[in-house]
């Protein structure tokens, strides 16, 4: 067990099965010590899950456990191939998500994947974020999660 | 009053108060020497402006100066924590913009941020940008603005 | 004639005439070893194409083609100013797409860039990903693409 999954499981969680590429992508690519983790979606081994609007076909509490989810596949990924030990810290994540036209609660919604991150990971978990309200998600879903970090150093090439 | 204070004024411009993260995030996270700001939107001194649609409610030459408040925004939230010194340079810049189907200036608007950061910044404020209409952003507002930079040397983290 | 034309005329494709940015940005913008490409749009040779919307205007094999071609023009813009030999590797691509409501074959017009990417880079091709569907991009055009990309040495700034 990573020690990344230690802190996930203490903290009651589970990660799910990393999923894997729908397309000539890498889930996690490295570049010298910057990592960049694919759009994950609220998928929970293999299930798709928090389908349709935000404000519409689901409200704003599940919106920030969609986000969790989100975020416990970022994690996922990321655990696939590093150790919380080689993290420096995350970077930038970018949140998108559909609503209808009058539903305005966009940050508490991002605030399942930021609180996830700093539960987790502390320190090397805080990020700066944008959100990002889109027309459009593969597979009606009701939001995405795109995440960089950096690690402590660099590093040969993983393809993931 | 810092050196970016300094460019900035003898611009006969005023940085607004740098906002508060509305929800768990760093509003400017820094990892390495690479610098991440979270989206800005335009806001001044708490106050919420140029709120509506591009070709609706705002014409592409309120939406220009809606792009230069987010871009001082940004620099509010760099100047709180870096030197003019520190900084190597921009790097990329991503705006979103709200706007009504047959609105197409988004370019035009797009400059409010680009022009503002290449007088102040100088050649350390050129950047590469992706435009994105979006059909969401939080509180209504027509556009927002993340951006990412690097700096000249590699800088302990700092929460901000 | 450089080692990416030299690629890319061995694949048999034709690489576009570099677009000239259309404001106040860089098209390619380097900082450290770091460097991202401005949005690309289908543009051959300064001629619009794949106006529109995918699942109305365009169907599935038209927006991969279109996404080749943002492809294409990725690579013109890295041609202008790095060879191959620079290149470590790719790191992240945006992947921008407007459609109609029930359309749903995003990750297949997507790999339209991933593909080429592979085929022209190899392992350097290989790039995490996000696909969003967006309300919006300039001249009606149906896709757009940004890209980040990591050298092998940090280099002099290049104003591009």
């Amino acid at each position: 067990m990573t020690s990344i999954e230690k802190r996930v499981k203490k903290l009651g969680l589970v990660l799910p099965d990393p999923s894997t590429p729908g397309g000539n992508y890498s889930s996690c690519n490295s570049r010298g010590n910057l990592v960049s983790v694919a759009i994950q979606f609220p998928i929970k081994n293999e299930e798709y899950l928090y389908q349709g609007k935000l404000g519409a076909d689901l409200d704003t509490e599940a919106g920030y456990q969609a986000m969790r989810l989100c975020g416990l596949n970022v994690l996922a990924q990321i655990n696939k191939y590093f150790e919380l030990e080689h993290i420096e810290g995350l970077n930038h994540v970018d949140i998108f998500y559909r609503s209808t036209d009058d539903w305005d609660d966009a940050p508490k919604v991002a605030n399942g994947a930021s609180d996830l991150f700093v539960e987790v990971l502390g320190e090397k978990g805080h990020h700066s974020r944008a959100i990002i309200g889109v027309h459009a998600l593969p597979r009606q879903f009701s939001v995405g999660l795109a995440v960089t970090l950096t690690l402590r150093r660099r590093i040969p090439w993983i393809f993931a």
